[in-house]
């Protein structure tokens, strides 16, 4: 097990929206979701602001570090969405019309309001060298450079990109989770939980608690790239919260 | 305008169940707002895994960057709860039981069920120097450390930490934001916007684009320190919105 092969990936955030608070994230959890059933997994996560330096500095610090590297955000037609020239310059590559991007957007604006206008043509622009996304949602196409994906802010279109993307990408065994609830203060469970874990080495074991309908309790789920051992722990911490005067519930509350 | 002092801050979300996908991130929407409304600007978000060595880089990296670094998530009782020996490692001090965080557990575990086990200690413990953060939530205090900031991250305990902190920080203006929403494509208006956005030095103008209802449409968020410019500069672009033919609505659809 020790020797196997772990796959990661980053992911940048770009978004000023995130920052602010004034838009609540919806790609993480997307991505990690999509990327675990690669058997790929989310190592960071860094959000930056709306500058082209912050972009670069973040994804020349993360692609380097791992497998594959994905950015969400700022790739639409207005002036706000730097993302290619900020990739560019970070690779030290010019940011050029793409033929095959351009095509796709006329294509698509064919016959649509207004056509393909000077604003909409923005969203053919690529880092020099760079491969497209297929987006079967709206168009404008996400960008592949090098080990760097670059993807849709909207969450509905960053899904459409990824689902194009899915099969494409090399990875090991995905991690397998099981989740186990029970109406127990962590507190009181905590050396039960440490025991279990201790017990079945190549898990991990978190514990996540929570206050609902008047109640504390918790879940606790039990990852490992072994599926078989995660349900096993999990049957086996199972018995020890009913040993402990708990009723468990499989899959969580 | 320029020579103004900007205050800024990062925010650490340590979370193996972020990464998974398992649980959605609520701490940065609301610690961005919350901040905003000091004066202070959220400026960097990284998620990082429950690992001491990853958590204490990402925190040695931005407290040096920011004027104050908050930590969201790992403070908890259990095993994988490894945030205050990360943070202590990272500012090379050792880690005690705080004796007034060790008496607040005492008050409040007294007469509860099981009383202040083991494991309920382990909430006491902080890096040598911290002071506590006031929880009225559920008793477990947060801890600072410099210009560090430890929350919890069960978002209602870490909104209830932010609530003890409130108007003991100190910052600059906050940014004011309008919005104006039309159901015009994003990339009918880019030009509109960009020159609006040139005419107003000071404010920055983000373009938010959706599809609901059938329909395309777009959020504008116009930001300042200076509110006066802020609705200037938006009433300024609902009249331009006007002009092309759109109705634009105040507040954003």
């Amino acid at each position: 097990m020790d020797s196997e092969r772990v796959w990661t990936a980053a992911l940048v955030v770009i978004g000023d929206e995130i920052l602010s608070g004034r838009t609540q994230d919806k790609n993480v959890a997307q991505l990690a979701t999509w990327l675990n059933d690669h058997g790929i997994r989310l190592a960071e996560v860094r959000v930056v602001p709306d500058q082209i330096e912050r972009i670069g500095e973040a994804v020349n610090a993360l692609r380097a570090k791992h497998d594959y590297l994905f950015t969400t955000g700022g790739i639409g037609p207005t002036h706000d969405d730097i993302t290619v020239d900020a990739i560019a310059a970070a690779f030290g590559v010019p940011v050029i019309v793409h033929p095959e991007a351009r095509k796709i957007l006329e294509d698509y604006y064919r016959g649509r309001p207004g056509g393909l206008t000077e604003a909409r043509m923005r969203m053919a622009r690529t880092p020099e060298g760079a491969e497209l996304l297929r987006n079967p949602y709206s168009g404008a196409p996400g960008i592949k450079l090098g080990n760097v994906y670059i993807l849709a802010g909207v969450p509905n279109i960053a899904a459409s990109m990824l689902e194009a993307l899915t099969g494409t990408l090399e990875g090991g065994r995905p991690v397998v989770s099981v989740t186990v609830g029970a109406r127990a203060p962590e507190s009181d469970v905590a050396d039960l939980l440490r025991e279990t874990e201790a017990a079945y080495p190549g898990v991990a074991i978190g514990s996540y608690p929570f206050f609902r309908d008047g109640g504390f309790g918790s879940n606790f789920v039990i990852r490992s790239v072994d599926g078989d051992l995660a349900r096993a722990t999990g049957a086996e911490l199972a018995e020890r919260l009913r040993q402990a005067g708990y009723d468990p519930v499989d899959g969580g509350i």
